[in-house]
């Protein structure tokens, strides 16, 4: 690709002649001749040997490649690598994998050692990698990439264009018990999962059926590694959850939530749209969440997690000023 | 069945003709004529279309199908439930299965591409689902099931009646380091890990292998998704461990304690039988916990968690009342 | 082995004959005469029957068995218990193995149902268990142990005696993703991953690829299970990571640091060489920690954190001081 087509691409106002033979992408501080970099913080620009440059309308610095000036110049940077560095994708069915005959696979690629059982279909474009179960009447939608290893259950729905990686369990029973006379019984775990388009789930997330009804995970959301998902959480669309988050059965999360790593979300908890939860911070069962961000555990607003933080840090002058006043009212000490 | 047969079963008092033809089970706002279902909280009921419905004795409510009066409708529903949805048992051995002439394997069902080395016996009844490793010296009891894609390490021993989901690792090394002149050398982790009767492990959950003893899960105990078991942990009977907790090397957990999500327990604590720790809590090195509700890092008393996060939000009006007396007795500000 | 042997092999004292057969290792109250014990604190030592024990040089209770003073027995034993047990390394090629004609592989050991692209090199004595996934442009140095069912992603290198255990993914995407005006697209991450010599990972543990740049592991770093290492994170030499923490993205971990379980790392932090961080700590976006052991959410020194602890404990006692002053002065309650 030239700057000028990348220009046009990303919908960007083009400086230099536009003829550089572009490549890849790189870091400013690394980039080369043949490849595009992007500075979203002109103040920390520091120059570059880039080919092409993707920068804000208001940058003014001196540089010798040719330039495009964009809104938003990182989101410009991930779509015109998207063209740079496509997907690899794969085809063909490895002669290894095991489908089943009453399974309607259209997959274009199907790798080696996979299974895929009874009453199960699997859309156009979709590639299914290495070692990966799909289990009985799953339905994948197109274009979707299962990365190698992954685990599949029963009665799992998963739309277009998802990315599952490897290690991710869809599907796994619920964690839900009875306490009886002799121990434990299972509350009956045989819902379902209904995964949306344009979702992506990391490498050794968890994502459990539902109990009675289904657990869903809605249109454009991105769940980071080992992430456990309960049943019959509601997901909504655009969520961002982050690595090691733990989010309990029967919570939902509002569409455009974002959640940290390793936040945990209690059972029956209500997340509204909007909602942005710090790291490492916790819901207690069944509290509803209004829109912002929200600190500790449990969770605060963060205007007041922050001034609770300094309060307790000011505690140890607290005592000294009690002191201080008992001596001048001479008081002994208690 | 019918809800004379689920009256039996259950052991509960019927009202009604009990013929109507039960086929599945549903909560009561969804449930039709041939569903099942369950109110354990008669304030929250509000009607349903369910053939049948299972309540507490003093249930008072005027319905026009068959109830059931029980001491216990949830745990008399997940018993009916078993009936209703029975496991779908697999059977058959998979022609791509490589199992070793040296292993004694009885199991009902062995899943495509799943490998059992040397030494190893599996019982009656027992199914290892597709792509799952066994590995030597392995023993698996009777109608246990073994997900897909486990990995069982050598000289793991697995009871009757347990459940292992997908992603779950049993056996492997446990974390233990010598630090030396040129870096760390593990320190020996040849143990075993033993899991009784009726266990069941979560996805891509990791229990790991004595140093030199032996890591043991006690009957009747069901573990979630992404929990973590150091080596050397004996953990008790019917004990349960939400998702994401970690429990540190040695560490012992007592019957019946219940460890609710992204608990840390470090290493050596010994928890006594029934203690319950609260979500995110931690349970610092060595500390014996007597039964009872602990939450926080560290753990403290239930009511005394409360009272002190109620002290430290009071902490603001405390600052506020030591300004007004100093105003009082005339002392500027510090 | 005779203790003789191990004396010379482990440097240390012998007191005895030397001539007792030791086959394997133990604790010293398990320990019978063919076995081999180590004491680090005669103070909690109480008898044994083992035929030999490593102890400290100043270590004078009365054993009847032959006994080697050492420096440093844990490390010893750890030292001798490698020729007492040694590994039971695998060899052969299972016929079921997919490898492509375009890879270079010398390993001992290849297991069934293993797939390894094109492109990918594998080094003399590294063993590849059953059902572990070899990515494309894959480069595996020699001795290393990748356990079963482990994920390799595309263009990751890998070095000498390296161990990887079950379910470890190991170049999975990173989690980056720039917000569009249709939701979220994701930003490259089109970068690799090395891990140095000697390092191990452990069961279900997930090390993204960089971004742009690498995500890079030091030489004789130990990671446990479940561990989170996110994309362009740097982690030194001989840096020690316990169960269920996780790394942000572009987070560096300086040469020894030592992490404990659940601790969260936020982006772009700078732990210098030499940091410890308490279990369930974290440290915060951006911040450069000194050396020392850090504990609490945000980290503190170790003793202000205690000291601080302390204070929030005694906010009780300190609001019974001020009731008490007002008391004194004749105020009324506020």
């Amino acid at each position: 690709m030239n700057p000028r087509e990348i220009a046009k691409l990303v919908g960007g106002e083009l400086s230099g002649n536009g003829t550089a033979e572009i490549r890849s992408i790189a870091k400013p501080e690394t980039a080369g001749e043949d490849q595009l970099a992007f500075v979203d913080d002109a103040g920390k620009f520091d120059g570059t040997s880039a080919g092409c440059l993707l920068v804000r309308p208001d940058f003014d610095s001196d540089v010798s490649c040719d330039v495009i000036r964009v809104k938003d110049p990182k989101f410009a940077f991930a779509v015109a690598a998207r063209s740079l560095h496509p997907y690899l994708s794969r085809s063909g069915r490895h002669e290894s994998a095991v489908i089943s005959e009453d399974a309607d696979v259209r997959a274009s690629f199907i790798g080696a050692f996979v299974s895929i059982d009874a009453g199960t279909n699997v859309g156009e474009g979709t590639e299914i990698h290495d070692g990966s179960r799909i289990g009985r009447g799953v339905s994948i939608g197109k274009c979707t990439i299962i990365h190698a290893n992954v685990a599949i259950y029963d009665n799992v729905a998963i739309g277009d264009n998802c990315v599952i990686h490897s290690g991710a369990v869809i599907g796994a029973d619920g964690f839900g018990y009875v306490r009886g006379p002799e121990g434990y019984v299972q509350f009956p775990q045989i819902g379902a999962v209904v995964i949306e388009d344009n979702v992506e789930i990391g490498a050794n997330t968890c994502v459990d059926r539902g109990a009675l009804g289904e657990t869903r995970i809605g249109e454009g959301t991105k769940i980071d590694n080992l992430v456990q998902v309960a049943h019959n959480v509601q997901i909504g669309k655009r969520v961002v959850i982050a690595s090691q988050t733990g989010i309990s059965g029967s919570a939902s999360i509002g569409d455009d939530c974002v959640l940290a790593g390793q936040v945990g979300i209690a059972d029956h908890v209500r997340l509204l749209p909007g909602t942005t939860i710090g790291a490492q911070s916790a819901v207690f069962p069944g509290k509803i969440v209004r829109p912002g961000v929200w600190c500790g555990t449990p969770v605060q607003p963060l205007d007041e997690y922050k001034r609770q933080n300094a309060m307790v840090k000011g505690i140890g002058r607290l005592r000294e000023e009690l002191r201080e006043i008992r001596r001048r009212i001479g008081q002994n000490e208690p």
